[in-house]
């Protein structure tokens, strides 16, 4: 902490603590939530079949936290539409970005300084949101780390959690993955910080509230914006999940047959932007091959079918790639 | 209002305002669902199979709309079953209608001018829950319109808008179109009123409640029995959709090169009965085709193997058809 | 009464009612939940790719209940989670029983006698949990015995009824069955155990508390490990069933023509362990068939594409039982 001080720093995050979201955090957060959806396969014919679902899709990239945390703590999960304002400005980000003429909006928004200026800023409110779970949390369950941690991340990852359901809206089903199985980086990062904050609110971390709010949101926004300028999908985490993977859950003997490399990509490769959490889930094989119900039985590999179902599908994300 | 008080409209609308749903109202509306219900493919082997996931189903068609409601504001959606006369009433209803002996009840229901009858009763209903909703919202939040809309159109049509959920009680997956994507006349014409009353109850409307309730109820009679009566599915407001979405979603340059007919045929055949809503979603490509993830990628077609299964489920629901 | 005071089968039942859960009972409950899941298909493999959804699909598993009861009566369907020594005997057991080095407790838990003992003692949690489900709904809504049935089978039955919620996070989906369509056993005996308890709270049972609580835990323990000691799956209650079955539900005209071996079929054989509950649908053929959406139209068989991918789904389950 004097170390903090020496540096200005602890100003700089009590300036960082009293900053407000509303209103031009939150319109960066609604501008590349929204733009993720519009760069999900499929959605642009949503938007041209039915604007209102492509609305209510939007609201869930944008609300998803707030609507997730609502349902977990029995609160209603109507209450972000009550927030006017928020909801105005959301809306107003979705009708610019998917209906604008001349498409103007989007292409501005889809140039590199300009998106990497409103991920930045999206970052930044990842630590509000977080920040908010953990308290509201705090607040009905006193001494339960589990719920504050729980809260926390729905309440800042909640649109990526919803995303099963939020694809339904669209008409879309993956059930053959979510963001428990794989988890893109937002994910990841948002429940790091979950974790973060309620040891905070627990008092076992040795730091005060807006410090480690300046940390937390220093790391995620750089963490961001190295992956965009270097395309990169590695995880920041990679080697630390790769080494609990190894400690707490490689020692069971029926899998020891299994090749490590398998096991290894699976960690190495769980990282990714938020509009990748569509990717489908193919290595090690899929939970849904139904293989190996034996308590000690063998590894299969996918089913056929299945492969082949996700060759078409990969074939079909190609083929769009090209497009671009 | 002093046209309507020289009518005598005045005296009508409050005798309207004061009618009370049960018993004969509320019995018209479970006969209608539960007839609705049955007369969705596959229900009568459910209803041979599992009595009990055939009486869940009914009753998620009768209170559908209390049950969305109840999740929405975070009220228990197990209300409606503590309210033992409606449930009697609705069981004896779904008993009657899917086992009474010789097919007596669904027979005679099914006769058209009982059926009109009903179909008229039903839609009264409609006003009640729709008002029902509305103020319900406005007692928890008492300035915000949207919640109030939302409220009042989960409550009016909630058995369509928790189609795909119902459905999944009786062992049918739908996921490629439910009530947002593609909405049905009665989930329109209660989205419509949920509007109209939220407006009224937010006084930017020059009307007074009942004097409201009466026009709303006298349209979607009206609107509901031109329907049953010409075997017509052209929506009331066909045109005003129409123009909506050529003012406000159409000036998007990546889809110039759509064909405006694909886009118009849409929203002429946005329009259809509380039984279509299992149709499936062909115009215009599937939303589930993954097609064109590029920004500012061109329009493909839904992909092949889409395709031949929806060929497939039309061929079925033919032959369903023939064998009526 | 007189005659179980006579056999001191009074104090007994005041012994048992006086029980503890915590933590004896409370953990076998874990393990044969944690096992259930373990020995279902696909089950290893997400806990190799993923030890989160893994971790999260146990805890469905072992609170499933109170996740159910929660969303069911507006409380938070978090509040297991606050729950700091339960969720850690859960945790504890999930990570012996999927990660315990040379799978020892797996191994050792999966020994009949221990494992007739462990099911036995998590018979004896189940009249805890659907008393307390009673409970706490007679709590809220007084004399709506419909209201205690349901949140006492749900507390009770909560994680078969969400079966498939907790297999999409395994990224399983099978809409084709449900608990509601073809219920288990554990169903089954829940269900029945909510009733006569919510008719006890309601006065409508000679019988005290204590007495029922004896009687049915009685009869639980020895029901199950009858069925597991005699690999039987033949339901006590199928005659009851039968009976209900042909009195109530077989009077309906359009269906004269079936063959009654089918009906009588599928209520015979509905019954199986708690493990049993992702079998196909295929006998009568399945909901999702689409087939007869006539109004008095005929019976039609499953169609042939459901039936090839239900044959081959079969199948994969063989060769699946093949490699054990």
């Amino acid at each position: 902490m004097e170390l903090l001080g020496l540096l200005h720093l602890d100003e700089l995050s009590h300036g960082l603590a009293n900053l407000s979201m509303f209103p031009y955090f939150d319109i960066a957060h609604y501008v590349v939530s929204v733009m993720a959806l519009r760069e999900q396969p499929g959605a642009l014919e949503v938007s041209r079949v039915s604007p209102l679902a492509c609305w209510f899709s939007s609201m869930l990239f944008c609300f998803g936290g707030a609507v997730l945390s609502g349902i977990m703590l029995a609160e209603p999960p109507v209450a972000p539409l009550s927030n006017s304002g928020n909801i105005l400005l959301a809306s107003v980000t979705w009708y610019l970005v998917f209906y604008c003429p001349m498409d103007l909006v989007y292409s501005c928004a889809a140039l590199l300084p300009l998106r990497l200026l409103l991920a930045g800023m999206k970052e930044v409110t990842r630590t509000w949101k977080v920040l908010g779970g953990v308290a509201q949390a705090h607040g009905k369950y006193k001494d339960s780390l589990l719920v504050m941690v729980a809260n926390g991340w729905a309440k800042g990852a909640g649109g990526g959690l919803l995303r099963n359901f939020e694809q339904l809206v669209r008409g879309v089903w993956k059930p053959e993955t979510n963001e428990l199985l794989k988890m893109s980086y937002p994910t990841k990062v948002t429940l790091m910080g979950a974790v973060l904050f309620a040891l905070q609110h627990g008092h076992y971390l040795p730091l005060q509230k807006h410090h480690l709010m300046l940390i937390y949101t220093v790391f995620t926004v750089v963490s961001k914006s190295r992956m965009m300028l270097t395309g990169s999908t590695s995880s920041p985490f990679a080697a630390i999940e790769s080494a609990i993977y190894k400690t707490l859950f490689a020692g069971h003997a029926p899998y020891r047959a299994l090749p490590s490399e398998g096991n290894k990509a699976c960690i190495d490769n769980g990282t990714s932007d938020d509009t990748t959490s569509t990717q489908d889930f193919s290595k090690n094989g899929p939970a849904g091959s139904y293989a190996s119900g034996s308590p000690v039985g063998g590894h299969r590999g996918p089913i056929k079918a299945k492969e082949e179902s996700e060759e078409s599908e990969k074939a079909e994300t190609a083929s769009c790639k090209k497009s671009d």
